[in-house]
């Protein structure tokens, strides 16, 4: 028993995107923090969202947070990754599914970009 | 003359998305790096991105970073916005146009995508 991390990006008809988020997911799944980590996607890709969580169950997860990979997520999308929570915890009612916030107005975002554009100064200077 | 800074995002129905990115240049505008700091969107909003980097030439930049607001930016996608940079630069041959590298990947989207889920953990035990 334990908590999981399901990682939800939207998906992409470019392979290499997906690849990142299971990258990540890789990459936190070492830390063993998180009794699983999943990457899993809305659409364009697979896992699904619900299969990704199906699997964190299987692993052993009495708790799973969904963390949505986006830089933000509007009235639609938040319906929509909330329905699946719903789903999910109706499908499982001996787990608690909760939903994380999406990475935008974090302020870290701000560092990245700055970082981002003074590469691309460095790199043409 | 100076340095500008582009933020370039996809551009969303959802208002509050396009906000996120204005705010995001109103705040990196008041540390006074850039000489101008601008948010354009590739589409559903405005200033396009090419209306944004006339802009930072008419605010006296002699040099524009365009730093993508994106997570990844598939081959499609590098290929629309190196395209725009082309046309920048061709309308402005005294000006030095670069395009940064998307924020995928950076180290930093770890460490938020955690934050999101530990605060999530923290809001529902």
């Amino acid at each position: 028993m334990g908590t999981a991390l399901l990682l939800m990006a939207h998906g992409s008809r470019n392979a290499e995107a997906n690849d990142d988020l299971r990258r990540l997911a890789d990459e936190i799944r070492a830390d063993g923090e998180y009794v699983a980590v999943e990457a899993s996607f809305l659409e364009l890709a697979e896992p699904s969202i619900p299969d990704g969580g199906r699997k964190c169950v299987s692993l052993g997860a009495d708790r799973v947070v969904l963390a949505p990979y986006f830089l933000s997520a509007g009235v639609h999308f938040r319906r929509d990754l909330q329905a699946i929570r719903d789903e999910l915890a109706a499908e499982f009612p001996g787990v608690v599914f909760t939903l994380a916030e999406p990475m935008g107005r974090h302020p870290l975002l701000r560092e990245i970009v700055l970082q981002r554009a003074r590469e691309a100064t460095n790199q043409s200077s």
